[in-house]
């Protein structure tokens, strides 16, 4: 069976001039890939109709299926509908009753007015079916081709750019592509490393790599952020394909040790969630340098009430002091950036507000450091039932990039003395 | 003058299959934009050999310069070099003695050993000319390719994927860039605006709109978290041209009032920064349900210990009592999300911290609400010379995009309070 493959599309100058980072396409292609749908490109193109036109019914002669995202808002610069009247030879107009309504109800609830620009986004091609945008105003377009217009049967699917609108009716564009098109199953089983780096993660696990088959596909994909992750994929994969896959997966396992900390597509905070969600542990967190984004990771993950109590942000040398009961001898003795300091604003929020366990970190997001540590340093300290422990790291980029990998080395840090204690999050 | 186009391609199956999502490209093409270099296509693509050759022939056809990024790693999925040694007629690999120095450099710093896989990232095609990477093992590879080749001379420039990386060694691309090919000026300004929806404010500047030359284009660029963006550019600008787009600038801003936060491309939290800075005022933050996100938000902006003292995540209602001093009386009188407990932790962390200014948020972001309210409901207290203040928002979204909404709502409301006091940002 050839393998049903698509196009994804995004319209806008402000992608092309890089004013906002695209992240519809990662998202639509995630979808795809999870009904067995290949996508083969990724293409962003301008606000212009020749472009939009021309770019498309080539999608459209090399792929199945073509999912644009953008260009349909109310305003003057928005000109992907005309585009694709156009493209799908339409010359007519008509009103869609059920999306004029959404429009009425979405601007009605948020006490604006309905204005002309607004209801004429009801208006579509008749040459195209339509699927309800329930979260925004601009529907979206089905447009089928036959055979004869691209030499093969062929659907265009025009989304709105907004992320929520697109995520919102991705389930029903995935629905009717399935119900239109052959899909095969792609099968990818992902394991979560933090701590290795690529070149080295590759030489340990060399031997089990070169044994596996054909049609096994092992990617390396190094992210500061989230560590190696290790993507083995099987195409075309029937029942048996998939159990041949986790076995190998099971396999790989022991090869990896304490730096592997999922096997599943994860992040660290998810995983601590589920170290310590209904075990009656308890977290809290002080954080001095990370400002916020570590409890901002914690509590992203849903249900985090259960096991995050709060945090303080001591960001003041004296907010240390004051809150957290750091010592001001240990602060001029140490250095606020230091194991001491790390360990006692750790012990300090453990008492402040009596969790289980406790993070802390304390460094140089990008000053000039001091005479204790350079810029790029930072000290994370844990305190728990196994007592306060405490750990150096130390990068050299930019401070919003420092900030993050420092959430995340605090983070992982924090893992592995949680599974040290005899919890296991898989 | 003809104008100077560029394509930008990304390499890998992991963007294709919507695992990371690519910001490479936005930021490549916003330093090409400054040069006055205009990006016509970005693409993404599979790590494939005859894919990447097909591709990158292509884009080399109808563009002068293509930068790609990706599939320059160690191991065995990374295959855009070899690919590039094909396209460019290289036979022979070459070893670059100053990136070895640095492939060396970096992983002893990390206590890595130095593989064979590592320095075999050093060899190059000898068709190209290099880049040094400075942060990372691959070097950037410049293919220059003469007229006969590709119907005009063209420069394909090889950068590798890691984000960091990319960004450390762009500026060098872009100096070659420059000095290799004609570039002239697209000029663009922008205005940032929040509270208001497109539609309505593009019906409130239509005259203003309408108005504009036939040089100068305005878009819409609507983000739940930043607010509308609008963004005039004038194309092939000389002084004159940038002149007249900088007045019909000031003529807009006061059709905009407080709705409108900046003139320049910026965000909530640096506008906040410029406030605050330099006056002595300082700001404390207390959060429930945006769990540290806004903390987070106010230092990822340089220099933001001259004004932050820092914050308070009280997640459990505890802790709200317990470090902020809100009353239980109130908050069972009045729910834990109202306007009451917005306000009591707003001048609970305010005194507790010391600070001119506070701002404090609870809220329901993805719990099914209480008798008091529902669901999606933030209330956001600020604290300050002027009294105390709060205000209510209300959205429908998932859990992480209403918290990230009520993050930008409170960041807005603050900038507006702040505002009010006589503080002017720009």
């Amino acid at each position: 069976m050839k393998t049903t493959t698509a196009s994804i599309c995004t319209i806008g100058d402000e992608i092309l001039i890089g004013q906002i980072v695209d992240t519809n396409s990662a998202m639509i292609s995630r979808a795809l890939g999870a009904a067995g749908i290949s996508v083969t490109r990724m293409t962003s193109i301008a606000d212009n109709r020749e472009s939009i036109i021309t770019e498309l019914s080539n999608e459209l002669k090399y792929n199945d299926i073509v999912i644009s995202t953008g260009g349909l808002g109310p305003t003057k610069d928005d000109i992907t509908k005309d585009a694709l009247a156009e493209l799908s030879g339409s010359s007519a107009y008509v009103r869609n009753a059920a999306q004029e309504a959404i429009i009425h109800q979405i601007l009605g609830a948020r006490g604006l007015d309905v204005l002309d620009i607004n209801l004429q986004q009801a208006m579509v091609p008749d040459s195209c079916e339509v699927i309800l945008n329930r979260r925004g105003t601009a529907p979206i377009m089905v447009f089928r081709f036959p055979e004869g217009k691209f030499g093969h049967p062929a659907a265009l699917y025009a989304m709105p750019g907004v992320p929520f609108e697109t995520e919102t009716a991705l389930g029903e564009v995935i629905e009717d592509i399935k119900a239109h098109f052959k899909h095969n199953d792609i099968y990818h089983r992902t394991i979560m490393t933090y701590g290795v780096a690529e070149s080295a993660l590759s030489k340990q696990i060399a031997k089990w790599e070169d044994s596996l088959p054909s049609d096994m596909h092992l990617a390396y994909l190094p992210n500061p952020l989230t560590g190696v992750r290790l993507r083995l994929s099987v195409y075309n994969a029937d029942e048996d394909a998939k159990e041949r896959a986790d076995a190998r997966i099971e396999a790989l396992k022991p090869l990896l040790g304490q730096n592997m900390y999922s096997d599943r597509d994860d992040c660290l905070e998810a995983v601590i969630g589920r170290l310590l969600k209904g075990s009656g542990k308890t977290l809290s967190i002080a954080e001095s340098c990370t400002g916020g984004e570590i409890a901002h990771l914690i509590t992203s993950v849903s249900g985090a009430s259960e096991y995050f109590l709060g945090s303080v942000t001591s960001y003041a040398p004296e907010v240390k002091q004051k809150v957290l009961g750091v010592g001001a001898d240990i602060i001029s003795s140490k250095g606020i950036v230091s194991s001491a300091v790390a360990e006692a604003m750790a012990k300090g929020v453990r008492a402040l507000l009596g969790s289980t366990y406790s993070l802390a970190t304390t460094g140089w997001a990008d000053a000039t450091g001091d005479e204790h540590e350079p810029a790029g340093t930072v000290w994370v300290g844990v305190s728990g039932p196994s007592g306060t422990h405490s750990k150096r790291f130390h990068y050299t980029n930019a401070r919003k990039i420092n900030i993050e990998r420092f959430a995340a080395s605090a983070l992982d840090f924090l893992r592995r003395e949680i599974e040290k204690d005899g919890n296991q999050a898989y």
